[in-house]
């Protein structure tokens, strides 16, 4: 009940925050929850004589496996698993082997042992395709081979001992999985539909600002404050960010009307073409900011038809971008097509000085691209 | 000895691979090293007696704090010292005022602390710029909090197992930073010096590249391979990389002549600066690739005046990549100024009509920019 009225008390609060802020606070309260369910096996007398010490491993699990979106806690916790059952597995052989050496034979074998699996797996972790997916995976290995097998040498119950063990960490992970899934859940899949839809938005802005202020003519200029290309630049570097909520958004379970086969790859694609547009349009800086500038009489000669590409363009950004958020059909692909071969058109009868032309054309293939998805 | 013997092997099969295959298979080796000289804490009797069952800790501190470049090492040691230090600290705290209280109230008041704790450092780790520097440490701070004070709970003797257990912790970052630092240390800041210095490169042979592919004529330009932009792509999206890469070389000690003010923030403008280039510069390929070409004879009036420029673009770009990579002061400044001014002049004569104007017009203020560093 307590922790209820603390989450309509801060919602309430968020409302005057943005969406970001409420997500943050939201995953932090989560965190909290889950701690606090799992220091219940600590803190009720009945659970903790059935566990022990052990209880630990759980508190461990939970802190290290709750990440912010739901599809980095399933994926680190079923790396986690994987990673402790063969670690655990070949730590158990490993240390049986040693054991029937005897003797100082025993250390140098578990020695060796360390060593070699150890080195192996660290190399694993340092090849581009493994390190993307399963780099949690690959450490956990290494650290549950090494405790099982040097353990094997003191402890009698080793396969007790790990039972045990991998009995708690299943129960942190379960806790994990519920507060992170069934809770408020926040999604990768989402964060990376808006980001690809909001990258639209944000080219067909920067096109209209750029052609505004080359057209806007001498004193006007003067006065309005200088297009910062921040928008741009934030499409053409969020290669990354789009990648790791790809990586993410493949563990979730069933989004939108594509179910289990949605096609990540694809928003991917999309993302990379995109930046090809945000370069294009970043290269508009150059003209803009240069200290030549064609005469004005030369640019009023111009406006007229790059204003209407211009506008077509943005249009086309925005009608492209909101079919994908709505996860329809482009409607407008009939009128988009023609439009953009009318624009090749029109851009070819405005005089090549131009140097909003090679922007132009260039978005124009890459217009023709995204329409052809 | 098998060891070193093992590493001249490698060394020399390294020879025939590449210097980052050679740099894993070193790391490799000296993570196997440092676990098997951590086992020794359970492997060697004398020791065992003394430290016992809480050897695991100095493992666990190993696997997770080894990493691949020295400060990236260096930064989680400090973070986890930290962390667990404070973490341990508060919880002991926590501990002994729940104790005070007694009864069924002890165990409210404990699991209000780690709710309130966990959630409260969990926010903060959601802060960009703690998150940066510091998550890491945050997270140990969670762990260490909540496993302290719900051990105090239970174990009668929480100072001793908190004192016993930073020893090993210890024990490991001291093995960590042995076989780190001093046996073939793999430094954060030589790779981003390499980054940095390799983008000049790369623009350069791009531009040269870009513009042979402009100015081939008919059939020649069936015949050869299509420009990829690959180089100019990796350069425009390194900016991830380096911010890591700054990120972890500021924890490395003493690089190079300017010792510990090493100016990485440079670097990392000097980055910015060439992503500008390097968007300039993909900006070409809707020249390359459009349907739309201007006629042969209008290209050949302006390659001559073109191929000037680009190329002594291509010669600024060496020179000052090469400056900063020998870390001297740029002889050739003097030369590299009235080149570009009159270049600036060339360009203006050239007809405005030609695409690689702009281009060279930005290229231009960046080398101003870049040359005034």
């Amino acid at each position: 009940k307590f922790v209820d009225s603390l989450v309509h008390v801060i919602s309430f609060l968020g409302e005057n925050k943005n969406r970001n802020d409420v997500r943050k606070i939201i995953h932090s309260i989560k965190v909290g929850i889950a701690l606090v369910l799992v220091s219940l096996l600590y803190l009720l007398d009945p659970v903790y004589t059935q566990v022990g010490e052990n209880a630990m491993w759980a508190i461990m699990t939970v802190v290290v496996l709750f990440e912010f979106f739901a599809g980095a806690t399933l994926s680190k916790g079923l790396n986690r698993g994987i990673g402790t059952i063969l670690g655990g597995g070949l730590g158990c052989l490993a240390a049986a082997l040693a054991q029937e050496i005897g003797g100082v034979g025993n250390a140098i074998v578990i020695g060796t042992c360390v060593f070699i699996f150890g080195a192996a797996a660290t190399y694993c972790r340092l090849v581009p395709s493994i390190k993307k997916g399963y780099d949690y995976g690959a450490m956990i290995f290494i650290l549950t081979f090494n405790l099982v097998v040097v353990s094997g040498l003191r402890a009698e119950k080793i396969v007790q001992l790990a039972r045990e063990r991998l009995c708690t960490i299943v129960m942190g992970f379960v806790v994990c999985i519920f507060t992170s899934l069934l809770v408020f859940p926040i999604w990768a899949s989402d964060d990376l539909h808006d980001s690809v839809t909001s990258k639209f938005e944000d080219l067909a802005r920067s096109i209209e600002t750029c052609l505004e202020e080359y057209f806007s003519i001498g004193s006007e200029k003067e006065n309005r404050p200088k297009f910062s290309f921040n928008s741009c630049k934030s499409v053409l570097y969020s290669k990354a960010k789009d990648e790791s909520l790809a990586n993410f958004a493949r563990w979730e379970p069933w989004h939108g009307k594509f179910g289990f086969s949605y096609p990540w790859e694809k928003y991917l694609q999309i993302g990379e073409v995109l930046r090809d547009v945000a370069a294009t349009t970043l290269s508009f800086k150059g003209c803009l900011r240069s200290p030549r500038q064609s005469s004005d009489t030369l640019r009023a000669s111009i406006k007229e038809p790059c204003e209407v590409v211009g506008s077509s363009l943005a249009w086309t950004l925005r009608e492209l971008g909101e079919s994908i958020m709505k996860m329809r059909r482009c409607q407008t692909v009939a009128l988009i097509m023609p439009k953009l071969k009318s624009m090749r058109q029109e851009l070819s009868v405005v005089v090549l000085a131009s140097p909003s032309t090679i922007g132009g054309q260039v978005q124009n293939s890459d217009g023709l691209e995204i329409a052809s998805f």
